[in-house]
């Protein structure tokens, strides 16, 4: 830290991204990317732009907008794009929290909800997971601040109902009900529908997972039209043009390519379903996940352990020091070519420690 | 508004943006693009790119630091890229300005600069230019704040010099010095030799300008390491993966093409000179502009007039109305070609008013 840095910082731990290793090709399972590539369209369309950057890129992302719109049956008014959906969850806590505002979010989800609390000064309140790490809706009425649940949440991969989250809108009149939909699109119930009849509700999803455009940066939010002008109001206050002209063009490329879209979704399903089998018949539990990840330990293989000695043989997967998680690893639902190298792994490791 | 939008931005005015028209090709001389494509090979690396956006982005660009470390001949510690310079320029109000801390920039410069005091609910104090529109550097010494000046300044053009700086910053001891030198590659003296020698100095620069880069989005700023590291800590508290890897890419392959670099830059000095000379002969008169613009004034034309009817005949300006400058217009250096269009529609205007 320099001795000019703000104070009001002094306490801030930045957020640890997942590891992307340049120096070694490692089977990849420790950040919840798609094994597919973009659309064909979304490459296509990416490429065309990249001839033409001398321009600046459209702030209102006025050719992506109309598309996305229609994709989810929401006016356009009802939807933002920005530079990945951690810069939308930022925008929101600095829109929709503050001193008076606490941010609520369950004690284990993503990682970056107390850091996006601490960095904009604001106050929060962690809630538990329930013994089998659901979360009970019910601990979310009248919270008495911003609420954030991710669903399916992270890491733990299991959903909410979009009932259950329609009764803590209802409970939450007076504040916000942010729903972080990034892992929504491998088998959980989006609350997209909800958003003309509760003012209080931003969904906020990605293009990160199920559109393969995790390294074009691409999030985005739906809510009612106040809701999104707040947000647009924090985005021309800070980084109007967050939006480069090649992802905008992806952006248009990936929601035009439904049949694309939606057999990456059925095929990461699928694979999900293989390699649960797979790591059940290894003597893993599992959560019941909905997302294109599994939380999974072993009775007889510490966490830690089996992610050192898995990167060990070139297979990453993520693990957690966090106490009550630290017997888990979250692996990604890759391939089926991947799920057999990541098995093959987990049974040599398993093998040299009889 | 919503009613659920924090207070604190009660009084918040968003920046805005210059006009990047949908509907209608026009002579666009409003924005300060390069009338240059990216260079070739900033274009085939990012068209690489786009096959591999499964795959999230490196949130070190440890592809792209050392090149352009190299180019600024520091190290790379020393530089940290955003997307966009507003980014940046937002890290470092986020980072060196707080309630003790006020912003302290010219009263005419980026209009940003206040947006970015109040988004941050920051104090900021203006001060004046001189009637010529020059800064006078003694203004701020012991500023008392963090001092950002646009150098060469917009929408003037004019510079100060590497050694004026150095006057500044020797003065503000404990303060930070933010000089964004978005236009330093037209003909202006950069600081990035000053570095080493200056722990409070802040460069922030932009590849939208002399790199053609602009549809693209990458800013970065260079400084002590310690600046730097305070930077990176705002990154990761709001969004590490900032760069896309298209982007990331484009930067690489500008950096690496230097001739192209070295050409686009001469090509719009020469240009501004040409334009310089066609305005004058027109009656106008010009700032002395070291950047990829000009700021021009007609004793028998008004200001705001001139835009719209620049608009109308399909050649875009720039007009502030801001009560200081209301009788200037900033006109970016295109291509000769875009000059004699410009020339000819304001010469049809001038005709048409006698």
């Amino acid at each position: 830290m320099s001795r000019f840095f703000s104070s009001k910082y002094a306490g801030l731990t930045p957020y640890t991204p997942g590891e992307q290793p340049q120096e070694r090709e490692y089977t990849k399972l420790n950040t919840n990317e798609s094994p597919f590539p973009p659309s064909p369209i979304a490459q296509r369309l990416a490429r065309q732009a990249a001839g033409n950057l001398q321009l600046y890129s459209d702030p209102e992302c006025r050719k992506l907008v109309p598309i996305a719109a229609e994709t989810f049956g929401v006016k356009p008014e009802q939807i933002l794009f920005s530079n990945g959906s951690d810069e939308m969850l930022n925008y929101a806590y600095m829109a929709f929290c503050d001193a008076d505002t606490p941010a609520v979010f369950p004690e284990i989800s993503y990682g970056f909800y107390p850091v996006f609390a601490e960095v904009n000064n604001v106050p929060y309140r962690t809630i538990p997971l329930n013994d089998d790490f659901s979360i009970n809706p019910e601990d979310y009425y009248g919270a008495g601040g911003t609420v954030i649940i991710a669903n399916p949440n992270a890491p733990t991969g299991i959903a909410l109902s979009a009932s259950q989250i329609e009764g803590i809108l209802k409970a939450n009149p007076d504040n916000v009900v942010i729903i972080d939909e990034a892992y929504v699109d491998f088998g959980c119930e989006s609350c997209i529908g909800l958003i003309d009849e509760y003012p209080n509700l931003l969904v906020v999803q990605t293009c990160s997972k199920s559109r393969s455009l995790a390294g074009g940066r691409l999030g985005f939010a739906l809510g009612n039209e106040a809701l999104i002008r707040d947000l647009n109001t924090i985005k021309y206050s800070t980084n109007p043009y967050n939006i480069n002209t090649m992802t905008m063009w992806a952006g248009i490329g990936a929601f035009t390519d439904k049949a694309y879209f939606d057999w990456c979704c059925a095929k990461i399903i699928e694979n999900r379903a293989y390699t649960k089998q797979a790591l059940e018949g290894l003597g893993f539990t599992c959560t019941d996940s909905k997302s294109n990840f599994l939380f999974v330990k072993h009775p007889g293989i510490d966490g830690e352990k089996l992610y050192l000695q898995c990167k060990e043989k070139g297979v990453l997967i993520r693990h957690f020091t966090i106490p009550k998680i630290k017997d888990y690893n979250r692996i990604t639902v890759g391939t089926r070519e991947q799920t057999d190298i990541l098995i093959r792994t987990i049974r040599e490791i398993m093998e040299e420690a009889k």
